[in-house]
């Protein structure tokens, strides 16, 4: 079955709130296996309101509303509806007698529009709000004389997210449960290493020859994310159908495959191998100026593996934390293999840590040169005193050159690591 | 003039991603007085999208398309738009060398579906794209077949956000202020240190008066943006009607606006009272690991007064580095006000800077008591030997926790300092 999103309201429009209800709705839809095809986001405007709406009747089964149910003349979205489907409203008692008793629990006077929110369309289904005084609305219509397919399903949602969200988990999903009883499943196989375009290339067979489960790629800097997903009657069902795609996907990618798990970040990965083979990390850091550490210490029990990290942002602070030699920074710049190497390496004897990380660069837009130009960055990784030093050369501004370094680290000191233990 | 915005992703229609180029763009197309009546998702699939397209030229002037200019098959946005419009594809020359060296700086292969981020729409206006392979693009159309209203600007964008949004500001903004030369013209003034009801009620009066022009406060953590917008047929003209209101601002909030310049970050404002002032500033970080250095070291320029931090996660770090008595932090706890009071004051000593921050708190979602609930954080800020602490209770998960104590720290110094030098 086709469900269509329609997000009403103005402050949309203008970019004053992010639509994070339809990424939610989208989300949840796409686990009861049903299929979205578009997403509307339209002002609280009757003629604007109505054409969207009669389309989307046109062209999906289940149409889901969110917004535009408050209690003030520009809200206007169960009115149109009503009108497209050519319903009339009328005063649901229950309703009524529930907004009446949110606002005498918290001593608020009842202004006449607060009773429009229980003028309902006649025959729906009523949804009760627990946190608000809009109900959600679930209308089914026999639609012959607007639309071939005859069954189709409206459904309006309040807006607040507060309202939206536990209202959808206690009386929609089942209810959509009931209409569409297959599900969505999917697995994610996050590999890093290997650019998107190269990731895709190496399963163009798998992805032209998709069809249940079908696989998609997704980009992250310095990850390709790949999503395995499967249509089936139930979750069991559905891994079976997965698990076959998942075993080639592992034989394709091999070690670059850093976990199966939606919910693991690169940088808890390498915690887990850090963990599981007691190690230490240390990191030192120029250009990145902090954020590589900070991208492990979010990891919640980071304790047993990081410790301690500097910030080195001046040639002095490299020399008066590390101990490397004026001299050497002066000959080499403080940007070089030479330096990078020097930071992971004294860093080690410093904390005593096995695996250590430094990172210096130049991440503009200032002070970059023709022969170090703004997005050079070299990156040393030292595991036992087994030190790898890679340069790179990334673009973008200064924030995407940082962002670019602290990925293009994580995916080192992961295969520094593995390497060691080959 | 009409501007729509057309999302293009399968990633959106799954709800694996939350829209924000939507608002993102719908905000600059309003500030550009721009009217957007519809925002459209739809996923990368020829048919949709060439009707989403063809609908929005017959109702819009503009439209803007992000998304789905990957090098991979199921990119498909540039070829479905030159197809509704028309045009055919070729080869530009300058785009096919940018992708050649954005691969050979980083010594990665080209696989041959990179191509097809160079083979652009006959005639279109290419927009180069500094922080990716897939250039933007303008075209100009006179659609007097397909539609009543001949004029059309069709804008596609990249769809990540670290591409989109420079190319927007650089390139996008000057090139539909041309179109569309009646203007709104914002001023923002940035405060610190009040929360944003407290901000708005200090205001009420101001917010209840508006006409033109308008003010509307926003909340960020630990800021409070208050936006004051005028409509004139210039910039000059918009000034002056800017101007009282912004005075008027200046009166009630006194030394708490930080800037009222838009671009300026309480970062860079910090920074620059350190340099005017001849100042250097150093950070111990212990729950934050390093996204308070970070936050500086983004600032292009940071390192007249930023030259080393530490991260100091572990009691052992914190006695190692910083020499704090182990004793010491047995008996207040890690996370005590006499800690953090430590660690800024003997890295005043370790690094002799002037200005010195240390912060130690709980980020959850383990390790907190009764006594010490997770979310409580220390803070403390030296200026030349005089120490302020401040106890913080924050709430929300591990990263908001953090991003809480950063936001919270970044008030802090501005704070010490100016009541330094009162």
């Amino acid at each position: 079955m086709i469900v269509e999103l329609i997000s009403v309201g103005t402050e949309l429009l203008l970019g004053n709130i992010v639509n994070t209800n339809a990424a939610y709705l989208s989300e949840k839809c796409a686990a009861l296996g049903l299929s979205c095809y578009y997403q509307s986001v339209v002002g609280d405007n009757e003629l604007r309101l109505s054409l969207v709406i009669e389309q989307a009747l046109k062209r999906s089964d289940i149409l889901i509303l969110s917004g535009g149910l408050g209690p003030t003349q520009d809200d206007l979205t169960k009115e149109v509806v009503a009108k497209v489907l050519g319903l009339e409203c009328e005063l649901h008692q229950p309703s009524k007698e529930r907004i009446l008793s949110f606002f005498q629990k918290r001593n608020m006077a009842i202004t006449e529009n607060n009773w429009k929110q229980a003028m309902l369309p006649k025959g729906c289904k009523v949804v009760t709000n627990y946190n608000g005084t809009a109900p959600g609305i679930i209308i089914e219509s026999n639609l012959k004389e607007i639309v071939m397919d005859t069954d189709k399903v409206t459904i309006l949602l309040p807006g607040p997210p507060n309202e939206l969200i536990p209202m959808f988990e206690t009386s929609i999903v089942p209810y959509l449960r009931k209409l569409n009883p297959s599900i969505l499943f999917s697995e994610t196989v996050k590999i890093c290493g290997i650019g998107e375009s190269k990731a895709e290339t190496m399963i163009l067979d798998l992805i032209e020859g998709q069809t249940n489960p079908t696989i998609a790629t997704y980009a992250k800097t310095g990850e390709v994310h790949i999503r395995v997903t499967a249509q089936a009657i139930n979750t069991e069902e559905a891994r079976k159908l997965i698990a076959p795609m998942v075993s080639k996907l592992k034989q394709r990618f091999g070690e670059h495959i850093f976990t199966l798990d939606d919910n693991v970040t690169l940088e808890e990965a390498i915690i887990d191998i850090l963990k599981v083979n007691h190690l230490t990390l240390a990191t030192v850091e120029s250009c990145t100026g902090g954020l590589l550490a900070a991208r492990f210490i979010n990891v919640s029990g980071v304790s047993d593996v990081f410790q301690t990290g500097h910030i080195t942002y001046s040639n002095e602070a490299k020399s008066k934390v590390l101990g490397i030699d004026e001299a050497m920074i002066e000959e080499h710049g403080a940007v070089s293999s030479t330096v990078a190497g020097e930071m992971a390496e004294r860093l080690a004897l410093l904390e005593g840590s096995e695996v250590t990380v430094g990172i210096t660069g130049i991440a503009g837009p200032t002070g970059g040169s023709e022969e170090k130009p703004v997005g050079l960055v070299y990156i040393a990784c030292s595991v036992f005193g087994k030190t790898q030093i890679v340069k790179y050369q990334f673009i973008g501004n200064r924030s995407r050159v940082r962002e670019s370094a602290v990925s293009a680290a994580l995916v080192l000191i992961r295969q520094c690591i593995l390497d060691y233990f080959e």
